[in-house]
């Protein structure tokens, strides 16, 4: 990666990074960049990608080879501006689509706060609900856990996202809904959709085992959505929604 | 997931596991399923997702309350039968539409083969190649390297297929199609739709860091891609396309 494109797919947060001992110390870190693009041919869009800035004449090239518009070689793509939450509107960026699906979002009204220490030890409750990660080595998992750090329903999946469907959409089919208060749990990476899918069922606070895009952590922020990263070993990473801590009795 | 749901959700595979010093021996390893599903309502498809057979309706579910079909609660969900590759055809099930990408596609015919040795060392060079990840720990890499084991492009992304994406389109537009001679290289896990790029763009060889799906494993097969997973440690484990391993001089 180029200098200039390395620049554009990193953006530095505040985060509060929590220790196995229960101290706490305020950093600035690196995070990975998420924003919506276009994938347009002769001026229309066949797709919108959340992706990383850069080489984006490159993704759109690679996104037409794979669909069968241009077999094996000469991609027509158009690239187009990228757009971030932050920036005007742009049609052709899938930045209105974005907010399209943001728009239909209410902020999670809950007042629910979590100890640390359940935040901390439900990342190492995780893999005894992964029977099947277990065997294949295959798949996401998602839980759905109380405050009290009981897991309700966990479902494993080759799609992280499909994880998280089938978690809230159980919650949904027995009439749960909104979940105010408990806590979503993934076995990977936070990304956009997945903090979308949170939000739009309630979730007061999504706890992952790895790191968060910037634009999940915008979206938590802004819909009241405590977002911890990097839960491992006893320790994790507050990216947004730090006001749901609750102090330690 | 309940015992029924664990079994739909495993398939097994013969493999070859290729160690370190170079031995390698046959194994009958379970690997993950992945299978096209259609997420319909009111007899309408609004999407095809691939996942892994079991909690369906609870798929649904969870897809249409993100989607702000049925905002907190009462989603209406049809849920439908789902496909197999090897299944009749199944119009509501998101097979047709599988079987429409795959027609689009012609095997590689290049006779490429790779040596073990190149297979086993190009997991140990990628991390050299992902400095943004080295940041923030958020993203996935794909290159594409040559048959001596030489990097020619990395690209990394939020988007696993976004960074296969960036490296084949790169390749694209400087007219290296079909790519006869060289392998794709990705640090996650591979999944039908990794596969289906590869095959797009000529691709013999598939080396992953981590599993594959069943639908990958059968279309790499299908289309003669040598598909590695597992590369780690030196050793790795061959999926298909085992005619592409090159006897070691």
């Amino acid at each position: 990666m180029s200098e200039s494109a390395e620049r554009d797919a990193i953006a530095m947060f505040a985060t509060l990074q929590v220790r196995g001992d229960g101290t706490a110390r305020e950093r600035r870190e690196d995070v990975v960049v998420e924003a919506p693009f276009a994938i347009q041919l002769d001026g229309e869009t066949l797709a919108i990608t959340m992706r990383t800035p850069g080489h984006d004449a490159e993704l759109s090239a690679g996104f037409l080879l794979a669909e069968g518009h241009a077999p094996r070689g000469q991609a027509r793509a158009r690239v187009v501006k990228r757009g971030t939450l932050s920036s005007a509107a742009c049609g052709v960026c899938g930045r209105d689509e974005i907010e399209d699906l943001i728009a239909r979002l209410t902020p999670v009204e809950t007042e629910t706060r979590f100890l640390r220490s359940v935040l901390a030890n439900v990342m190492k409750e995780l893999p005894e609900h992964q029977p099947t990660f277990a065997r294949t080595g295959g798949l996401h998992a998602a839980a759905l856990v109380t405050r009290e750090g009981r897991f309700v329903v966990t479902r494993e999946d080759v799609g992280r996202h499909n994880a998280v469907d089938k978690v809230l959409g159980r919650a949904a089919l027995d009439g749960l809904l909104p979940l105010s208060e408990h806590l979503l749990v993934v076995s990977g990476r936070t990304s956009f959709e997945l903090v979308q899918k949170a939000v739009a069922a309630g979730v007061p606070g999504l706890v992952a085992v790895s790191a968060p895009s910037s634009l999940a952590i915008e979206l938590a922020e802004r819909f009241r959505v405590l977002l911890v990263g990097f839960a491992r070993g006893g320790g994790f990473t507050v990216y947004a929604g730090r006001f749901r801590l609750a102090e330690e009795e």
